[in-house]
């Protein structure tokens, strides 16, 4: 008999158990999780708070439907014995201890959300969203609430910015970095989403580090440069910090990017111990380099791995182009692979095609702005990165992921076979015109 | 300088003109084409009669806005001397005639709606739809006509009978074969279509050939096997007859399809003669087999390789993998590659895999049907064909067909790299579990 123990149940801890159960329906598959529920959808946060999803509770999956896999909830993981291949695990009400053996064993132990080190980060309405306890709150801040800053431009930053214009917030967005979706689009393409953003009156201001969150007690203004924006609360959107204490604890390896450092089989450097998921550290697929990817896809993705490879599979896990997608107040924002930005930073010879065009017929009703923008290696001709703004981006990203996973070319794409109907796409792909375009240019 | 002629100015005579110009700018394209306008939109058509396009016209590009490409409308190309190399081409109006040399010639003369040898195919009211003034025919008929039939229940099939109902009319959808969209679909998936359909109120009938076609001067009923359906009007929607009289008459070898037969760059048996689109014979990508596509998408792809094939490219047309999307009813039904069915009837030894679910994850509003099919080959593992319903199938199915170009297995499909966001998708991308399902049917 396989004993499985798999620390953490979320997007990578319920895949991991789900995956070692269908691949080894007698191995006895235990999880542990400190939370009192099961498992819930932090990506439907913004939904909550905007109200698309009426009652926050919808996110969570109260009940741990998983045949043959034992979950505990309500206990957390204090020490692992690496050596004896045991979890010390305590039961977070009670207070008891107990010792469960181990032959495998997965670190799937997410993560936190990231606070920054400004002052005034500890006020009153000052939030993160990553839990259903911080949408709670959020929520609950509202109704006293006219005016919300977003430090943060990444997805979900956008994402609860256009949350709070809709629930009638005068919302600003605040990014460090030169552009908004920092590590999705390149200026021009986030020129467009913040062009939209502006139209739905969402203030969006980027190359702006905070300096200052002001306020007595609660929460008054948030402190640029050369402006100070009066606020009712402040949502921090700036990251997440991998959950490695009990990792280092045991002493296993973290990689540079202060991420659980694992293998291509996702093996920690401690034996049969794995990790996977948000505190797990991935590489890019393209360069090969360590990076942060914390998508709920990535977990899902190396949860599968990690939950084969302890009942005796042999799969790899082949990295991340980072394949993401956002709603920017209803706008379909969708990337994968590198920008150009972020190619060039990393010394690739990139060529680079954008296409602005319509997503269906111009004589059908509902036709809106589709851009597309492909990224290309001049060495070698292949695709390197995809992004993608209007109807169908999530789809057509995929379709560049897979692009990119297989080394297609820019010629292959302007190749590409596609479907069409009036109602969904005009009878020109804009992916294969926007490979046209870049093809000229190599 | 390239002296290039085009005959016909639909998808591939429009997209070849393209290529051949950008590719060679200083190439002299001239395109002769019978109608007196441009180029008009055939796939909108059923759009035009459900009211969705208010405005027939707006199908049709008047202006032959094209630049660098002489277009000369209202003439058709009567004979070609392909040892002169000239092309004699008659004013439809005048009647003058006048020869046109060419250094490199594509036949794009399309397809004709194939009228089927039943009884009764030449009474009033009995319509098929191809042109714009097919559709202007069908438009008017409509303020006069309660009952509908059309007879075959391909793509077009499809979306003409749910536009007709769309106006109002009791609508009968009969099929030859064993269930609706029979190139698309295998019957369990088309079983979800026909449910959708009949929900809809339009009433599909397979496995039924029409026997006769009854009326006096004007349609009164359709004739099956052991039923007579009342109608008002009769659509025809059996398929394209490949227009190749030019291309007999001047001796071309003409292939199994019935259509021109060309080699991987597009030449015809003549010398510098290319043909391209719904005229010319095309291969499945998998079986290497004639097939016809007479897709639009087809024929823009081949008018690209033709195009620039004829301006000293070295292009090779890949083969179809007849990748298509239609609107059921509204219903989002799209496919690629062989289904189950087909590909038996060729030899090969499948597997399939079928996944239910949502569209959007359940907690959110607008979560639909969502309904993935995989049919791999089993001798190599794999994917050779897929079937989706659903929000984003066309997208999804264009992942699929490059899957299927690249020779992605099951395996590989299954570890595919994808975007989410909860008002765009679900977290687990459903050809990802579809591909999971077929893998341990491998």
């Amino acid at each position: 008999m396989n004993n499985i123990v798999i620390i953490g149940f979320q997007s990578a801890g319920l895949t991991a158990a789900a995956a070692a159960h269908i691949h080894d329906r007698r191995a006895e598959v235990t999880v542990v999780e400190r939370r009192s529920y099961a498992t819930y959808h932090p990506c439907g946060l913004p939904y909550a708070i905007s109200g698309d999803v009426s009652d926050i509770h919808e996110l969570v999956e109260d009940e741990p439907k998983m045949l043959g896999v034992d979950v505990r909830l309500g206990k957390e993981a204090k020490y692992i014995d690496t050596k004896a291949k045991n979890v010390s695990i305590q039961d977070l009400k009670t207070k008891s201890e107990e010792k469960i053996s181990y032959d495998s064993l997965i670190l799937a132990t997410g993560g936190l959300a990231l606070k920054p080190s400004i002052p005034g980060v500890d006020l009153k309405n000052v939030f993160t969203l990553r839990t259903v306890e911080d949408g709670k709150d959020i929520i609950a801040s509202l109704a006293k609430s006219k005016r919300a800053v977003v430090v943060g431009a990444g997805p979900i930053g956008v994402e609860v910015a256009s949350a709070l214009k809709k629930k009638g917030l005068e919302t600003t967005i605040v990014e460090l970095l030169p552009n908004i979706l920092p590590g999705m689009l390149d200026s021009d393409m986030a020129a467009t989403v913040s062009e939209h953003l502006n139209k739905a009156e969402i203030a969006v201001k980027y190359g702006q580090p905070v300096q200052e969150i002001r306020g007595k007690d609660k929460v008054k203004s948030v402190i640029l440069k050369d402006e100070e924006i009066s606020t009712d609360l402040v949502i921090l959107s700036v990251g997440v910090r991998p959950d490695v204490e009990l990792a280092k604890k045991i002493g296993l390896e973290v990689g540079s990017t202060g991420m659980i450092a694992v293998d291509d089989h996702l093996r920690t450097s401690a034996a049969d111990v794995y990790a996977a998921g948000d505190c797990a550290e991935t590489r890019c697929f393209i360069t090969k380099n360590p990076i942060r990817s914390q998508l709920a896809t990535t977990a899902i993705r190396m949860g599968k791995v990690a939950g084969k490879n302890v009942v005796g599979g042999d799969e790899i896990f082949p990295g991340v182009l980072n394949t993401v997608v956002c709603s920017a107040f209803g706008l379909e924002v969708a990337a994968t692979g590198l920008t150009s930005r972020i190619a060039k930073d990393v010394g690739i010879d990139v060529a680079a095609g954008r296409f602005r065009t319509l997503s269906k017929p111009r004589y059908f009703p509902g036709a809106e702005l589709l851009v597309v923008k492909l990224v290309a290696d001049k060495s070698n001709n292949k695709i390197i990165g995809g992004q993608i703004i209007g109807d169908g981006a999530t789809e057509r990203t995929n379709v560049l992921a897979l692009a990119i996973t297989k080394g297609v070319t820019v010629h292959e794409m302007s190749q590409m076979e596609y479907s069409y109907a009036p109602p969904f796409n005009d009878c020109i792909e804009p992916v294969v015109v926007a490979a046209d375009a870049l093809l000229r240019r190599m």
